[in-house]
């Protein structure tokens, strides 16, 4: 079996770009970044996603959140930061460990990819019966 | 002053295809769905974005949100789920209240544009520096 690439860097066995680390989550940067500044926050257990992952480690990961992107806020003042997590193979999730992504855009610098959709009124009784299936199947 | 949008549907004021509801959230169908499914998840109290919003209803909003994805795998069986959250003008908030997107993907569809782009190796000598300026700002 081939051990997950985040828990390695977790333990150190890979280097990584490290902004944080306590008990519960690293944080370092994406060596593949959509945008300068482009950082990840890791639970330090592994929880495949959002499905997966126990309260708290999803606690942990966001309340750490709020300190990265004033972090990022202060060092590289961008004109905003798109968070983003991806849960799936069908939505482009490329590692099985849970990691939410801080990417900034700074000024001068193109849209982001991540925060551009076309926006289109959707059809309204396709969306209530899509809504009220979601709804009844809240637990 | 125009009052938020969001805050109006929080009290009524305008109508919305509600998924849940409890003392902290809300949650509510994106009226321009990004795919079928795509579904909001935003606090009662009025905060910008991550900079400005209370651990509290940071951490309601995400608990709500293993909830809230759970019920989507079980009525739609998405082959994925992307959650993203804009902060800012430059990253494409388009309303200024907190509001955490969840974006399935259900068989057959084409892939999520927000969980698109290019994987391109970044400069590592930059990537280090970028890093450690975010390190340095860390409170």
């Amino acid at each position: 079996m081939v051990e997950c690439i985040f828990c390695k860097i977790i333990k150190g066995e890979i280097p990584s770009f490290k902004v944080y680390e306590d008990d519960w989550v690293v944080s370092f940067a994406d060596i593949n970044p959509v945008a300068e500044g482009h950082t990840l926050i890791i639970p330090k257990k592994h929880v495949k996603d959002l499905w997966e992952i126990d309260e708290k480690s999803l606690i942990a990961v966001h309340l750490t959140s709020i300190r990265i992107i004033k972090a990022i806020r202060e060092s590289l003042q961008p004109t905003g930061v798109a968070t983003l997590q991806l849960n799936g193979e069908g939505a482009g999730q490329e590692v099985d460990h849970y990691h939410l992504h801080l990417i900034p855009r700074l000024k001068d610098m193109p849209p982001l990819p991540v925060a551009r959709w076309k926006i289109i009124p959707g059809d309204m009784d396709k969306i209530e019966g899509t809504a009220e299936k979601i709804r009844s199947a809240m637990k």
